[in-house]
């Protein structure tokens, strides 16, 4: 029924969207998943049966809206927070989407949009230029050191000369695994305001793997300053779709100027508040996932590998003259890494012990392609 | 532990966001909540069950993250599609979000947007207007009769004069109830299409409580008509939050460049599929819904009320010198109608008998408001 001959390129869609690919990692069916971040362990059996004891009974009520302000969950977020991250926080400073992407793209709709500018320092996480170009806010790449680390001079000379009106700080980064310093996020704080002035979005969401602590208590006196937060990553829940934002009371009123009205679903909030009443089990599932992180980075380092320092519950690895034809080769011995198209680099995330042992022995019979100098990657999948 | 001085207004929001406030109808707790064409029959309990049967399977995997293209749920919609649509549909031609104001916000990113324009026939769904302000598209309100139907020519003439890049045709509208004929949208298409090309959205959200048949076939060698619908009404789910398209494929792969990825959670996905298996339970619900309706109409009438004709689950009806006032009397009563600011109407929910008749017993003490020259009621609720 469907005439096969057109495509978007016959659709009127906004010349900047022409050519262009969704994006996504490749979904490919493995033994070993490592390329996506998700957590390994799936949610304990108890949390699977209150899961759907809550969902049962708010399937009761889904002939009527959800509620439209989550208080329920912004409270149960809110306590998570105040619990975890050094800082009291109420559900007066807590706000929640589907994912920490629509968290990002209500953040730029208020306060990004068409004429206005959003800087981050790549490589990072490539949805947020992704989501400023779906918003219509121009985007600007800031500098990282060759060690992916941030410059507080260099990234507050960008911010100076390119004066965004939100910038986006991603600790511990994605895909590097690299810790920002509160005293750097404070400097690029002042920058911006200096300059803007603009809102800052401080990206935790690999967060709960962190050596270090929460930049949580940088909103107090900061009302610029905002923390994003996922349930996908500690939390286990990737399928959940659950992202979350501390900050001044004002970023929450204005966030729902632009939120789409009941955008989360009564079966969300409930799947959400569940997982919350089992923080303390899932939490154990960190350390374990911290474990082997360090595990890989000690392990690709003796098998001769360049380890990037990591926070997060990934490595970034390499060099190599050609990713993508290690990370094909990986792929062939049954493990699927991620190539973020950092030149020379590949990303795993750290699994169970048995998938991280898996991949291992992969790369220890790869390590002749180590040491090349790196070329940009001929895929650039982000 | 917040600054209480400091508002939205201290932000760096945008410039078109200052002083606006937050789309939503009053949630109040009344005996008679009558005001968001909300399903008043709760799900069944066979089907509750399924749900949290259907929740508690995807929970086991929810460390993953969901389908990215949902295709068992798009296989699913487009099987319902085929079955009462009036014409065969695959998945290819679906697409599902959270809710249908989410499959409005995909296509404006992808075919509005900066620099481009949306028209739409006001009084109409409020949120296509603030859907189109959040991502930027200008906004051109088309014309009306004074009975709130559509007249082609006149409508075809703002078309021609504003050459918008979307057209929404909501059938039946909301807040009117009004349907709109087949061959109206197809005059309004070529028009489109002439003045552009442009996309034009056919919103049939109520459809299924038309007298007349879904213009799903309108798809048909027509890829920029698009058809949207929601599962909040008929399936009396407004608590899931799932909304879906059906198109011509290559506009499902356009909404694909700006979609977040993995939008939809695997709760939300695993719900909706449990509610397509019960879909006959649900649809007998929808000709109780529509009997009620009828009934109302007619009720109304008799009562000496100004009555929109309707193919919706809601009536519209009036006419007041002032609508706010009988708005705050029949809430008096306890019963919450709707002011969507439409001069001098009102607009009622069909809900259960008891529901309906308790309503009709509040408008039949307050008849003697009827019939005064309508002025602009004082709160523009949408």
């Amino acid at each position: 029924m469907n005439a096969t001959d057109i495509t978007i390129d016959d659709l009127p869609v906004r010349d900047e969207l022409r050519g262009k690919s969704p994006y996504g990692a490749p979904q490919l069916d493995v033994p070993v998943r490592l390329n996506t971040n998700e957590n390994p362990y799936p949610l304990p059996e108890p949390l699977v049966e209150r899961i759907a004891e809550r969902v049962r009974e708010a399937a009761r009520h889904l002939n009527r809206y959800p509620d439209r302000d989550a208080v329920e969950l912004r409270t149960g977020l809110a306590e998570y927070l105040t619990k975890t991250g050094g800082h009291p926080v109420g559900p007066e400073n807590v706000w929640a989407a589907n994912g920490s992407n629509e968290v990002i793209q209500q953040l730029l709709q208020t306060f990004g949009g068409p004429g206005r500018t959003a800087l981050g320092f790549e490589p990072s996480y490539s949805m947020h230029a992704l989501i400023a170009r779906g918003t219509g806010t121009a985007w600007v790449s800031g500098p990282r050191g060759e060690d992916f680390t941030l410059d507080p001079a260099a990234a507050g000379k960008a911010i100076a000369e390119h004066r965004p009106d939100v910038v986006f700080v991603t600790t511990p980064n994605n895909p590097t695994g690299t810790a920002v310093p509160a005293e750097t996020v404070l400097a690029l704080y002042e920058a911006a305001q200096a300059a803007g002035p603009a809102m800052v979005v401080v990206d935790e969401a690999y967060v709960e793997f962190s050596h270090g602590a929460s930049l949580l208590p940088l909103i107090e006196g900061r009302p610029n300053l905002v923390v994003s937060r996922t349930m996908s990553k500690a939390f286990g829940a990737a399928g959940l779709r659950l992202g979350y934002l501390a900050a001044h009371p004002a970023v929450v009123d204005a966030v729902q100027l632009v939120r789409l009205p009941y955008h989360l679903s009564a079966v969300t909030q409930a799947t959400a508040l569940a997982a919350l009443e089992h923080t303390d089990t899932l939490l154990k599932y960190v350390e374990q996932l911290k474990g082997e992180r360090d595990r890989l980075v000690a392990a690709l380092r003796t098998l001769g590998y360049d380890v990037t320092e990591s926070d997060a519950n990934f490595v970034q690895f390499g060099t190599f003259a050609d990713s993508h034809v290690v990370w094909r080769k990986i792929l062939d011995r049954g493990v699927l890494v991620r190539d973020n198209g950092v030149p020379g680099r590949l990303r795993v995330t750290a699994g169970t012990p048995a998938e991280n042992d898996a991949f291992l022995d992969a790369v220890g019979e790869l390590v002749s392609y180590v040491g090349a100098t790196p070329t940009p990657p001929k895929e650039q999948s982000a």
